[in-house]
């Protein structure tokens, strides 16, 4: 039963605007290192796979700079959704796809824009989920919590299912403040980080089960993989699929849900607010990139010249300044989220050139 | 006895960094409408004076600046300090120069980067200060307070001179908040505004008592005024003076000094939070320039988009952000004095490309 991992790039969120951009969303950005987060990802998965088993998920407007960006993988290894139909129908085209090739194998279906930490203690919590998934199990990774987040879905242990892994007794939505401090003290909770380990057998199971549309549609595919007219008929039947995630779509359902419990670094990189708990602070808890950026008698401030400019920044206090060469972004740290609202205004005003 | 405006443009400051650089200070920046503060400054001159009698006094690094911004100047009325050494040498040298051309001359000493927001105001009191000028007293105009202002001296009056004139009792130092509450309350104080009118021969006398270094040293050069031979003696002689202010080295030492009252929307400029003193505000108390530039749930911000490149602020509060095309600066509105701080910084990490 050979790892598949299955690296889903097919985001297109605008939340690092101005550094991210329709033709260059969060995934292919530097924001935790000098690498892009797709290959901080996939150079993460060294020794649980080779490139020749390793799979990327993207949308038709990225798969060039993937191929581009990921030289080491097969081109075929780089499976192109026609259009974006959330993470259901994504997972399944990467299990018919990978079953054809291999009926035994077994995926780890990862986002391509989160941020690990610890990669070696990543890597042991994936082979051990890939071994409860080799019962037939679908195998969530659940990230220990370390702060009463009410930004992340959580997901509810159950009973033990031998050395780290339980049952799932339910995955639960993102919880308010209250909620999510009672969460963290029972210790009974940890955060979906939306990586899924499963076997492909059984994972076309469930979808047979509880989205059959999307097995029907995957089983009239699967004698054209790897052959010419496949990504035309892909082309034809993906469009007519239900756009539904994984999780509400198959693992809220089924009942062989397993959770391996993973504490590793983890974060999901949702915001620049994120941005200190990835990247190296200075005294005062500010993040400073650029080498033509000078920060004074400022603290917790997330300040990144991207641009090469000047970037001079005096007597600020949580506060995100962002210099993309083309576009600047001033936002409190606690509002990175509304970085969409700006996204969105840029769109009304027809203020187009930078997004 | 005719009028002479000299408009002071040799100051070098840095708080307008980014718009101001070293070679393009503050009164060639546009910062109170689309035209430079130093054509604004000359502009509300009309009908005081004539081209051929106003006079602008600025370095040599900026002459060149000057007669190509102000056109309709002779070029012989720009007048060039071989090196900055405050106010009194300049306005001796302005003095001297137009005494040599007409010995019955009243100066009007102007700065050339401030802001008036009622120019047929501003002529009336000038028209006012000239008629005292003609007794022989040394006249400033001094700015009847808006606000307990800390930052400006302020000028106690003495007994009254006639109509809208008054000896002056005392030039005081920038007060702390109490005194400076004090003396708007007691109506018996202005705010020094740097604005002189004087008999160009009541001045010589004054240099003649006060500074009496000065005054020989521009007796020397008074027989070559307008002749070949005239800049290089200036070079020679203009080091060796002292560095001085008029206030101090005259104003405050001489006895025949009177004050008129002046309200006509003055402000100084000091610093960006004083833009929107002189600037449209929107309803929340922001100034928004840049055709680019947006402004989303924030109040008394001043965000101004120079360089044309999109500049996006949200959920901010009494921010300043300046985005020069090749330089970023962000600080909290209150702090724009410090602005200097950040150019003394780019000066020592010798960050000097934008300064």
């Amino acid at each position: 039963m050979t790892l598949y991992p299955v690296v889903m790039a097919g985001g297109s969120g605008t939340r690092f605007w101005p550094l991210s951009r329709v033709r260059r969303p969060k995934q292919f950005l530097p924001l935790s290192s000098g690498k892009p987060l797709l290959l901080e990802t996939l150079g993460r998965l060294k020794g649980l796979a080779t490139p020749s088993h390793t799979y990327v998920v993207c949308g038709p407007v990225h798969a060039a700079l993937v191929r581009r960006m990921v030289r080491s993988l097969p081109s075929k290894n780089v499976l192109v959704e026609p259009v974006a139909r959330n993470t259901a129908p994504a997972i399944a085209l990467a299990t018919w796809c990978i079953a054809a090739r291999d009926p035994d194998a077994v995926l780890a279906v990862l986002p391509s824009d989160h941020h690990v930490a610890d990669p070696a203690g990543f890597r042991s919590v994936l082979q051990q989920a890939v071994k409860v998934a080799r019962s037939g199990d679908l195998v969530t990774v659940g990230i220990t919590p370390t702060r009463p987040e009410t930004g992340y879905g959580y997901i509810r242990l159950g009973a033990p299912l031998g050395p780290g892994a339980f049952r799932v007794q339910a995955f639960v939505e993102k919880p308010d403040a209250l909620l999510a401090q009672e969460y963290v003290s029972s210790k009974e909770y940890l955060w979906n980080g939306g990586m899924f380990v499963f076997a492909a057998r059984a994972m076309q199971e469930a979808f047979a089960r509880h989205l059959p549309d999307v097995a029907k549609a995957m089983e009239a595919l699967a004698p054209l993989v790897g052959k010419r007219g496949f990504q035309k008929a892909l082309a034809r039947a993906f469009p007519r699929l239900p756009s539904v995630s994984v999780d509400y779509g198959v693992m809220e359902k089924a009942r062989n849900i397993a959770v391996v419990p993973g504490d590793f670094g983890w974060s999901d990189v949702g915001s620049f607010a994120a941005i200190p708990e990835i990247r190296p602070t200075d005294a005062d808890g500010n993040v400073v990139v650029g080498k033509a950026t000078l920060l004074l008698d400022s603290a917790g401030c997330v300040v990144l010249g991207e641009g090469g400019r000047t970037v001079a920044v005096l007597g600020m206090r949580d506060t995100v300044v962002v210099d993309a060469g083309d576009a600047v972004l001033v936002i409190p740290k606690e509002r990175s989220q509304d970085v969409r609202q700006i996204v969105e205004a840029l769109r009304q005003r027809r203020l187009v050139g930078t997004l």
